[in-house]
C-alpha cells in the first residue's frame, strides 16, 4: 500500500509530455516538451481557478482582457490574432458576451465596413474583479523562481518568440 | 493601401496575447503571457503540419509517441497524465486507434484487473513515418535560438516545473 502510494506520488510528480525522454533526445525536442509542459499546468490551473471562483470559462476572460487594454475598440480580426485561435471561434463567445451586455459592437469611425468590439461599463467591472484573483494566480505560480531568473527567462523567450514569428513569417511569404 | 498593408504586416508580428501590455504590468504576467504565446505558435504549427502530411491529429501523435517511449505499455490513468488531459478525452482517442489497429489493449501481468495500453507493429510503424516530419519541425522552429541558450532555457523551465509541480502537490494534500 505503501509502495502504491509512492508509485503515485512519483506518476504525479513526473507523469507529463517529458516522461520517457532520455538523455540522447534532442535537447530542441526536451526543450520544447518542457515548455508545453509548464504552459500547460499554469493555463489548466488559471482555467480551473477561472470556473470556480468566477464560473466564467479562460476564452472569456482572455477576450475581456484584450478589450480592457484596448479601450477605443478591436475589430474581430485584431482580437482572434491576439487570441491566437480562429475568428470563426472567437465570434460566438463575442456574440455571448454582448447577449450579456458586457461587451458591445459598433462600426468603425474609420473604416463603416468595420466592426468594432468593446466593453460595456458592467463588462469592465466584471473584467476588474476577476483581476485580482488572475494576477495572484499567476503570481503564485512563478513564485518559485527568483526575478533575476525570471527576467532571463522573459529575455530568452522572447528571442524564441522573434525566431518563430520570423520563421512563420517566412513561411507565409513563400 | 500601403499604410493598411504595412498595418496588417504590424498586427501579424505583433497580434498575440502579449499585444497591449505595458512595461508597468507584472514581470511574472509578462513571461505567462510570453511563455503561452511561444508554445500556441509552435503547436499551432505542429497541428497544421501533422494534418496536412499525416492526415493525423496532434492528440493522436502524442498517444503515439507515449507508447513508443514504452513498449511494455502504460496504463490509461498514466497515459491521460503523461498527456495532461481527462481520462475520457483519451478513451476515445485510443478506441479509434484500436480499431484501426495501430495501438492494443491488454491485461497488465502485475495487475489483473489494469488494462496495458501499447503499440502494435503497424502503430510502431506509423509512428516511425511521422518521427521525422515531427522532429524536424521542431527544429527548425529552435533554430534561431542558439545552443547555449537553449540550454539555459531547458535549466530555467526545469527550475519552474519544478516550482509549479511543488506547488501543485502542495494544493494537493491542503
Amino acid at each position: 500500500m505503501d509502495n502504491r502510494k509512492q508509485a503515485q506520488t512519483e506518476t504525479l510528480a513526473h507523469g507529463d509530455y517529458e516522461t520517457g525522454l532520455t538523455e540522447t533526445d534532442r535537447l530542441d525536442l526536451r526543450v520544447w516538451l518542457r515548455l508545453l509542459t509548464c504552459s500547460n499546468l499554469i493555463e489548466r490551473s488559471i482555467r480551473q481557478t477561472m470556473r470556480e471562483q468566477f464560473g466564467t470559462t479562460l476564452p472569456r476572460f482572455d477576450i475581456l482582457s484584450q478589450l480592457d487594454r484596448t479601450p477605443d475598440g478591436l475589430t474581430m480580426g485584431d482580437l482572434s490574432r491576439r487570441l491566437m485561435v480562429s475568428n470563426g471561434n472567437v465570434t460566438g463567445l463575442v456574440d455571448r458576451l454582448v447577449g450579456e451586455g458586457l461587451v458591445l459592437r459598433e462600426p468603425s469611425p474609420h473604416d463603416r465596413r468595420a466592426q468594432l468590439v468593446r466593453l460595456t461599463k458592467p463588462g469592465k467591472q466584471a473584467f476588474a474583479d476577476m483581476v485580482p484573483a488572475h494576477a495572484a494566480l499567476v503570481k503564485a505560480h512563478f513564485s518559485g523562481v527568483k526575478r533575476e531568473q525570471l527576467t532571463a527567462l522573459h529575455d530568452m523567450l522572447g528571442q524564441l518568440k522573434d525566431s518563430l514569428n520570423d520563421s512563420n513569417n517566412g513561411a507565409d511569404s513563400a
